[in-house]
């Protein structure tokens, strides 16, 4: 049966948790997972529920299933007002469309298109677009078109136009920076709020901005990192929503961090954009709640 | 205000949390912290709701949050009873009384005792019981009673009795088993449900039984564990709390993997009995939800 | 300029350091890294030697490196059979011959071949072999040979003498089982001592056999585990290379393991593979040494 | 019988590991262990070697190993000046004279406490040092004389002078800051070359300066991590020994960090001290070389 989630953000009070599931029980929907969490300190609420529309549903059509989630969006918008609620809704049937940016390293990206295949993320990807033509070949391997969209400093204004509107025709909902090494900018950042994902291959706050594993290298850490993140426009300094770390020794020169750093990258790229196609990420201020 | 934790577990069926969160609700409780799990397979409902009797109470009298936490027991009997719940309501007022065991190695033990004294272990030390006299000068420390009861193959029985004749006067209601090297006896084991807790030094289910250490260095290993987990009359068999792991090489030889694996004990050791001690965990079968 | 390694096991005793080392530098080798380790409750010593025929060499010519290299292995024969000592010489100009065998999950398939196309594997994929046929598109991809050998009750001695023919033409030195599911006769086995390496998904020695995420799910473990070791004829028993384990809790069901157990399976098998690639391995009884 | 251990470092160059081997063999010594480190980047050579004066000494008078010790010394002295290394001699049967300073705050503390009476830290504790009085009846039970010398922004001056002759008086070897929240100045930390330990909260050089957890907890990271490095005048800056990092989620707030990360503390400090015991640490530049 068809799976919906409802997110919700809202000014902590009482009953909260009583008045949202009271009316998903109403409506005759089955909780399959719910999660809460409060903010103490700022008094904020945060829910995420993921229902059904009936759990006896296996038989009932999907236009069953539209009008008994259209019923809920119709009863839920009157109490989401009432107790200043920003929320979403987001049917699993729905799979988002989605962007990949990268330059010429490929593990990242590679990595996100066997997952992919495989079934593990559930989105679909309409394009892969770089400054590059190295993933060419992967892309076709992975029947997914790709855009070559060469950036220079005298073509950057151009090429960001260009990917734009590439964005904006396919109706893309979520970009991936898969170690796409340009900087976007701001015009861009804010068309896509919470929805461009990055990973920077160290662990932030620490060694901020180019080269980190140089930075890791020369300051003689024990541990290298990947943080993957929302982009906002203060460089490296989105919400962060996952983080890894490797160890490392004295042995280890800049190319064996480059190497056991391609490790953590991929895995915290991977699990944030998971995270994020199963609504599973909130933001609020600068940080993330990722609901298990 | 008074916090008081409700743990449930049911079978599953629709609107549960809507009639647990809207009964407190009515009652004018405030949840803190509300988190549920649902086995889907088995079809089991698991609930844990931190709440306060009433949001601003910092004024209320002790007696006004009584007669609170006593109106809910009563309607919310009727409410279980319906819906076949098995309900604990806990008081974090109410610190449970322990005892510790332990044989001749301190770390364990000692690491409790510090724990406890800084704040991090809500409860009420009652007692040490030792086969052994190491113990005695640490608990003394502390200012806990400390009982050496020796065990030999001849005084076993006299031992045990003599141990649960003091459990019992005591009124303890958890039982810590801080690497202590006798086996207990069913009969022992089946009047503390859930709440004996035992530190086993190996990654369970490798390694159950006498020597995990050397044992592990035979097998070749290349991650050492220790475990957690609550005592059932299978030895070594009990549903886990916790677990971890420290990388190890082939330098390392059955004396490092011992020291090293002091350090896991500790930690998964006093986070099984935090957890406890928080009303944090369910068993199911042989397995354990645990809230986080 | 070319380099080799020397791989030493021998009975410990004084001075092995001294006498390797002083016939290295005698010969005019460079040492690059060096590396010894003595098991002293069993009175052996391992020794690897990474080292070039001369430091200033880039300008040398490999005739003249293959001169230095033959003076070497002529004089350390002697100086080998004197002491007892098992050694192998290997250059890393000759990149080994790997088969890897995979049956229809190919998420380490995906990630050796990868890996191996951005340079971090040493090695020549001379083959891959399977019982299925998914993934021969994977292999053409990367331009390397497929074969598609099924194996049924009824045609697996046929299917593995094909393999064990087709290996030899190929003079392959290192067979990699990348899930390949179907066990190997002790035969096969017999024929690639410390060349067979194979990634189980559990934590051994917990879990060995079949469905291990199974096993772990029922036993609620608290931590899923994968381990990467050389096949011998006992099942999931030969030497453990390397192992690494990732936390779960409650909510994971078993396909949740088994898609957080495939990130785990993809690192320990191709960290196992370098490492053996990079001649860093030795195997005595049934552990390995792992040189870093 | 006793053990030395041998620390080297030099300008890199052939036959280095050959001439001290052979060195050390001539005089009849045993490597027990031994280890090497080139840092081709910068051209340096570190070497660690564990020996026994002789490996059928169990028999020999300590006057015999004092002897084999002083010779060796004699005829390593020219080769080291002729190969311009830097170089220490240690004898296990030296205990090094230590000093712990803390504050309030006593984990640390107690954790190396206890440490160090189950053998873990081959060293004597000579005093513990203290601007705070709570410290005192931990060092009592341990028998361990304490010093209170409070630290007021008036007696900052005199205090340090008491602490350096206090220092000077013991003898002191090496200093630990396990939590001392107050900051020694150049000149004190002039005279503790690579010989005064801190522990930092926070996984540096994230988080510099003070309160860590509070920076960490307004960032938003998912992990969060501790490091024991050597002081030197630079705040927070000193080589780095050891990190380690503990996973976080939304629901810990800064409370929940600082108990968890007591435990990496624990962890980093006693293990940075435990090497440092042990002779395995060199620094060079701002790094350090551990070795295993």
């Amino acid at each position: 049966p068809e799976t919906a989630v409802l997110l919700i953000d809202c000014p902590d009070r009482k009953g909260l948790v009583a008045r949202v599931s009271g009316l998903l029980y109403g409506q005759g929907a089955n909780i399959l997972h719910a999660d809460q969490h409060q903010d103490h300190e700022l008094g904020l609420f945060f829910m995420r529920v993921e229902w059904s529309p009936d759990s006896s549903a296996n038989a009932v059509s999907s236009t069953a299933n539209n009008d008994v989630i259209f019923a809920f969006k119709q009863s839920f918008q009157s109490l989401a007002s009432e107790l200043q609620m920003r929320w979403q809704l987001h049917r699993f049937s729905h799979k988002p469309r989605v962007a990949i940016f990268c330059s010429q390293y490929l593990h990242c990206l590679a990595d996100l298109l066997h997952r992919h295949s495989s079934g593990e993320l559930p989105c679909e990807i309409a394009i892969i677009v770089s400054n590059h033509r190295e993933a060419e070949l992967l892309a076709a391997f992975y029947g997914i078109r790709f855009e070559h969209i060469p950036v220079t400093p005298t073509t950057r204004v151009d090429a960001e136009q260009q990917q734009r509107d590439l964005l904006a025709s396919l109706q893309i909902e979520l970009v991936i920076l898969a170690r796409y090494m340009q900087i976007l900018t701001e015009d861009f950042v804010a068309r896509y709020p919470a929805a461009i994902i990055n990973v920077h291959h160290s662990f932030l706050p620490a060694f901020i901005g180019a080269r980190p594993y140089h930075a890791a290298h020369t300051r003689g850490v024990k541990l290298i990192g990947a943080t993957s993140h929302y982009v906002t426009t203060a460089l490296d300094d989105g919400p962060i929503i996952e983080q890894d770390v490797a160890r490392i020794s004295h042995r280890d020169q800049v190319p064996d961090l480059i190497a056991r750093g391609r490790d953590l990258e991929r895995i915290v790229l991977s699990r944030a954009v998971r995270w994020h196609l199963e609504h599973r990420i909130l933001c609020y201020g600068n940080k993330t709640v990722v609901f298990d």
